[in-house]
């Protein structure tokens, strides 16, 4: 009998199946075929994982469906070893004497994608001292912008990529509890989190490292830190890194994830060091409040601004709006953020498959920020956390 | 007496003089103003450091000099903490009941930026499940692509950006030399790789913590690391992560840097654990002499690709082109990688203040890969190597 290796990853049928859906788009739209630059949608429709440097890269899928990377000399053993890929063109390398665009006009034209061609944005962007010309002027043809129909595609999450997200959960929560195990008065919270990634992304990888891959841009494993959210800094959200040392009274906003096969989840967690003041459990209790409101409201056919609407009728109803920063949530996948968000201005029904961050917060100058972030998968019947790390103040206060 | 702190970042006074700039650009073009929306671009121009998210943010400048950053809610008093800026405009949310672009739209009018707009993209580039109209649809002004301009400007590096490009080389070499310290048969490259960062960049923060901030969306600090490019994996350059076990025979590439205000700079070795085979040796001797060559060519006024003819004379004359697989450099300051490249494609002249990586790398399949990378300064008689690391074979041959 056949023997095969259990496997972690998106299988190749299921790329195939993606791939099916990006021809509905070329029909839709009665395009010659489609060109993608951007690296997170060529992930998603092929498994191919890139950083982009100056070196362009693209996907070019034509109306009959034929599959091709343009990829430098550099990612050729690479682009040839995916086997959802019918063929691969390269240039020796960026700018050369002939400019690599060229090579990958001749691609195109080559596969019958000429007159209307569909496109994530007219040529590959400017990035890392990149310069070229737009794919409209290159080859004469009409280029549509397809990254409204692209995005949709992405927004709902397949049995396998829920599985994904379940196993970056994991990882994530063994990085946040040694976080908080290593978090004590007079420590420095840079140490800590070194110490908590370092240790969850080994124990991962002794764990399922050959089934595994990171393929993020964002992390190499797993990850766990504190975003310069401690003390009265954690009243900025998105505070950037110093090297803080703890003090007894600090209210601290977490977060924590893993990268798996370019998968990540969100997990972040106020906690307070020593016993927390009755202004802290007060902010914190409110807090808590908004982000049951807000899993609970989560509702397949409902609009996502409803939810938000609900979080921000609480912030109103007990006074807390001078503490508002942000909306509710939003979805993550393959980037950290994604669309929908669960916004007043998000009218986008939202589905089964879904899968979002929930993460009211609440930020009173001095006092300090309260946030908890988990990642929450709608179902047909309602929601599931697919994030279970303690959320109560007990489990999240931390001896001083 | 005034007494003031030693700083270690851009003054105020040179983020005036690269705006003077700025509207230089703004005057040769009869532009009635800029509005940048790349995060290198603003923090160029403005030290204002963040990480692009769907909240859009840009930075506008009008043909008078008013100086206005655009922010989310959630940036506002990061924002207005920046001396150099004039104005900020804010918005509650993305996507809220009223678009973001509103905001933008009616800040850049209000500075009397309306005809003719430059900018470096017809809008905020769609990332992170953003969607939005175009400037140029938005405003019904015509939009100039000021891309190539600007990035001629970040070319040529100040006194002060050079000051930054040597305090990130001396942590990247700490980082290095712990690294090569740790690498021994039998140990993880991961394990290795976390403990050599870690511990620089522990040591960096104690050493200049208090005048020092990473402001960079790659590194958090220092850091070392073999990015997989090791044995027989290191012929395939920029191989993904994944955690290998140290072998005796081993041909390891190595990568070493940190960010200091943003500014990042280049450290790569190649190391052979054990006693090199005549094979390894004769092709690190080859590679040896092909960095020699590119960086004794390094001289103000020859053309970027003059460099890379005499390199690749080099690899023609000892029969290496099969081993042939990138360029011999490029620039790098804020973004690890920028143009000019020293490549037979770019005839950019070479001026004094640039900052070259000089990287010729050989990738023998079964044998390994071959490529040190130092980070090397042009001066006006010649180049000065900002990198201090060991290149010899002896320095680099590791005990197994």
């Amino acid at each position: 009998m056949p023997l095969t290796m259990t496997q972690l990853k998106i299988s190749d049928a299921e790329f195939a199946e993606r791939n099916e859906r990006l021809l509905a788009i070329i029909d839709e739209l009665g395009l010659s075929g489609l060109v993608l630059f951007d690296a997170d949608y060529i992930k998603y429709y092929t498994g191919f994982a890139f950083i982009p440097t100056e070196r362009p890269m693209a996907y070019a899928v034509s109306g009959g469906g034929e599959r091709a990377l343009f990829v430098p000399r550099l990612e050729l053993e690479h682009a040839q070893s995916m086997s959802i890929i019918d063929r691969v063109a390269h240039y020796p390398e960026y700018p050369d004497l002939n400019h690599p665009m060229h090579v990958l006009v001749d691609l195109v034209k080559d596969m019958g994608i000429d007159a209307k061609i569909g496109a994530d944005s007219d040529g590959y962007p400017w990035v890392f001292g990149y310069r070229g010309d737009a794919l409209s002027q290159l080859t004469g043809g009409e280029v549509i912008n397809c990254r409204a129909p692209i995005e949709d595609q992405m927004m709902v999450k397949s049995e396998a990529e829920i599985a994904l997200l379940k196993e970056s959960c994991k990882w994530g929560n063994l990085a946040h509890m040694l976080l908080q195990n290593y978090t004590r008065v007079g420590v420095g919270e840079v140490e800590v989190s070194q110490r908590a990634s370092d240790e969850a992304t080994l124990m991962m990888l002794e764990t399922i490292g050959p089934i595994w891959r990171g393929n993020s841009a964002w992390f190499t494993g797993a990850i766990a830190g504190y975003r310069g959210q401690i003390g009265r800094n954690a009243a900025i959200p998105h505070a950037l890194t110093s090297n803080i040392k703890f003090q007894a009274g600090d209210v601290l906003v977490t977060g924590a994830s893993a990268a798996v096969w370019g998968y990540v989840s969100e997990l972040e967690r106020s906690m307070i060091l020593g016993a927390p003041s009755d202004e802290q459990k007060r902010m914190f209790d409110h807090m808590l409040n908004l982000q049951t409101i807000a899993m609970e409201a989560l509702e397949p056919g409902k609009p996502c601004s409803a939810v938000d609407r609900e979080v921000r009728a609480y912030f109103d109803a007990h006074d807390l709006l001078p503490y508002w920063k942000h909306h509710s949530g939003h979805t993550i996948g393959l980037r950290y953020h994604e669309g929908p968000f669960l916004d007043i201005g998000d009218d986008t029904a939202i589905k089964a498959g879904m899968v979002f961050t929930v993460e009211p917060g609440l930020y009173v100058p001095e006092l300090g920020g309260f946030r908890h972030s988990d990642t929450v998968l709608v179902t047909d019947s309602g929601a599931e956390m697919l994030t279970y790390y303690p959320r109560d103040l007990a489990s999240l206060t931390l001896p001083a």
